[in-house]
């Protein structure tokens, strides 16, 4: 097999539910990089904050309700969900300065979390609160208002946490900026 | 809004490369629990420590390799890929024993890592050890050949590792049974 190969064929997704949050505006856009360093930050760092003390509510659509039996097992889920506030025309985007900032060097698309993506399926994980019926609140969800659900899975550390993992020294500046531990 | 909102239109995706893989079938299928506990159990473990071992390879088509820049700074990614080899019809499953085992309670598809779900984006993450060009060299990915990938992110603890995550007990059960450790 080589790159050559016909591409397959476009996939479809159904949103399995909605999200309702009181962030109703994504504040860091991708590639909008005309923002001062020190604004830039400030903004960066209250984003941050605000969002991992945002409770936001998952609706799950009737048909897919009881697909959540069990999920309250869990302590954290992870969130597929789509960022529908992206304009399409920015799935384009090929390289970008991460968070926007200037004094960090420009990164491919994949090697950075920008949602202005190919495919923008943004995954996030989350504290699961509680469940009742079809919605499941959650606290740390960075999605905005009305974000279209792709799935849901449950977060297991076993699967998920690699301890050795290594970054570039531009993730570790912004990890010790925004004074992050992973909770 | 409630649940009752008039559900978004289908999402579309054009997957951004496929990948290679000497894996050629899925060996965990979840509905088929018709195989006696111990075969299955004598399953799951080999087909857990074949995926440890396996190097597969991740072809980005030609239009995107620019964005795989910088991806060499992380020795961890975070894969999406579609399990293209699971029947369509099987997106309806609502419920499974987890792994196909009869002696696990019975859960809710968004409860359990099944690859059979309305939307079956499955996340993965895998050690890279190199990039060349448009192809990334993987190890750990359960994917089998040919999968189109979704997307490819970096990885970072500080976003994707909870240190305080807890599981059911059937999940306690299985990681004892695999001898898993995250890596």
């Amino acid at each position: 097999m080589s790159n050559t190969d016909t591409k397959p064929l476009a996939l479809h997704f159904n949103p399995v539910g909605k999200v309702q949050s009181p962030i109703k505006n994504p504040i860091l856009k991708a590639g909008e990089s005309d923002i001062e360093l020190q604004k830039r930050m400030d903004q960066m760092r209250a984003h941050h904050q605000e969002i991992n003390d945002t409770v936001s509510s998952l609706f799950i659509f009737e048909p897919w309700t009881e697909l959540l039996d069990g999920i309250e097992g869990f302590s954290h889920i992870v969130v597929l969900y789509w960022p529908h506030l992206i304009d399409p025309e920015r799935r384009k985007l090929r390289k970008v300065h991460p968070m926007g900032r200037k004094d960090l060097p420009m990164q491919g698309i994949f090697a950075t979390r920008s949602p202005a993506r190919p495919n923008p399926v943004l995954v996030s994980t989350v504290r699961l609160l509680k469940r009742e019926g079809n919605v499941l609140t959650v606290k740390g969800l960075e999605a905005v208002d009305g974000s279209p659900l792709i799935d849901i899975k449950p977060y297991m550390r076993a699967y998920h946490d690699v301890a050795k993992a290594t970054v570039p020294e531009w993730v570790h500046r912004i990890e010790r900026e925004l004074d992050m531990d992973g909770e």
